[in-house]
């Protein structure tokens, strides 16, 4: 998907809601246990009720990578029935893989061919060889790690390098990567404060914002100093979405909680215009 | 496997030798496509022939993960393949992960309890709390990205931090994490002066060393700055030793190139009695 087209959907919707798919067999209501593949058909519904409001889906890899071959088949199935159904929303594989030349080409394959997902995650520690493997796919996007939202991220992102914070750095050394357009930047809602100082070093660039709900992060701070002329934000939301309730009504209240976000999005966006 | 176990082994092999199963399809011989797992196959192969020179075996995850569920279940049967007739054998999740708590907990629980693997490198840039997860995993290590041998490592890596190289930043501030026992660190080898620096911030962690050979690193260079009372190194060797040959005798060649390295191996630790 371009750029473009994601924008677009965004102004349709009048929605930036990421609805993030870390679906844990623990926490999903216990009468889908019993289904062939339980992640999945809590998956399935979940995007049924909420794809009006949400204009991205975020699979964290991680959730479907710990219940071995068949979390994978339930990662396939999900990212099939999105394409299929509902292709035009944006998706998102958030593995944050960091790999030197080859071994980044074949993770890019592994989601952006094998998967068909839109874009993913990925850590820019090893810098500009692992991260423009990825870049070289068109009409995809990398999201590269800047700041998170976790209280790690204080051990390195925001230590000074050459005079600003190392996540600055990031941004500014990943910008004069080859097509460098295809970058958006994970940027944790916890600390909006610092959207300021990013938008003058990316001013279009999109981002994509965990942290808002569960994590603690404001949708209003974030919108006031993170937006852009093209809206430029795609705000993360996973559990407060996705466990609303444990009932036989789960998807719907999913789609209630979801509907309240989209609908605050929506007076924000009007008020931008 | 814990640390004692592991330089138990390297004295009675008399090697530190790693050997990196980066298996790509496109390489390796020919008439092992016609079998039912040619991956599989092929480690099958290549660990019979080498296991008696070897003390670690890595997998870069990539790899399999470029294959998609064919791809997974590949590595399992190379990983139980491993433990079932090698146990002494140690083992690298080559997986580069990084994510915060309980993200970071799922993939421990893959790469440890699904795949019993012994270790897996993981990726710093996110901190303390993606850390953590993985060495609170008993009898099981977490090999941290200190300094890679990759170009794009100068973009971060070598950047001053706190008056020095971020590389070092990672070494010192990661020694502080709760269970840093557990920690080895990834060092690539073409850069061996860099050894002597870190030896004073981790005189006695594993280091495992990437580059040499393909990638050109020098095992003696390593060795004179990198060695510790224990060894302390684990040397890897990818394409060097697996496709050596890419014709019927390819196990044998494989078994040739990695006892070559093993000699030399040898020799160094004679020396240092």
């Amino acid at each position: 998907m371009t750029t473009q087209q994601l924008i677009e959907q965004i102004k349709q919707k009048n929605s930036f809601l990421c609805v993030g798919l870390d679906v844990d067999l623990d926490k999903i209501p216990t009468f889908l246990l019993k289904e062939e593949d339980p992640i999945f058909s809590f998956n399935k519904a979940i995007i049924d009720a909420t794809h009006q409001y949400a204009v991205a889906y975020k699979p964290n890899i991680a959730f479907y990578e710990a219940y071995g071959i068949k979390g994978w088949m339930s990662l396939k199935k999900t990212i099939e029935y999105l394409n299929t159904n509902y292709p035009e929303v944006y998706t998102i594989a958030d593995a944050k893989r960091g790999d030197i030349g080859n071994t980044a080409s074949m993770y890019a394959k592994a989601f952006f061919e094998d998967m068909s997902f839109d874009s993913v995650t990925v850590a820019p520690y090893m810098g500009k060889d692992s991260v423009e493997p990825f870049l070289a796919f068109e009409d995809k996007h990398t999201i590269l790690l800047a700041l998170t939202s976790n209280q790690g991220a204080f051990d390195f992102q925001t230590k000074e390098v050459n005079g600003k914070p190392l996540y600055q750095e990031v941004l500014e050394t990943s910008q004069t990567y080859k097509n460098a357009e295809n970058l958006m930047y994970v940027v944790g809602a916890t600390k909006a404060e610092y959207f300021e100082e990013i938008r003058k070093i990316v001013p279009e660039s999109f981002l994509l914002v965990p942290g808002v709900g569960a994590q603690g992060g404001n949708l209003q701070d974030v919108c006031k100093y993170g937006l852009s002329k093209n809206v430029g934000l795609l705000i993360n939301s996973s559990r407060g979405i996705i466990f609303a309730s444990k009932a036989e009504d789960f998807a719907e209240k999913a789609g209630l909680e979801a509907k309240a976000i989209q609908q605050e999005m929506e007076e924000i966006l009007n008020k931008m215009v």
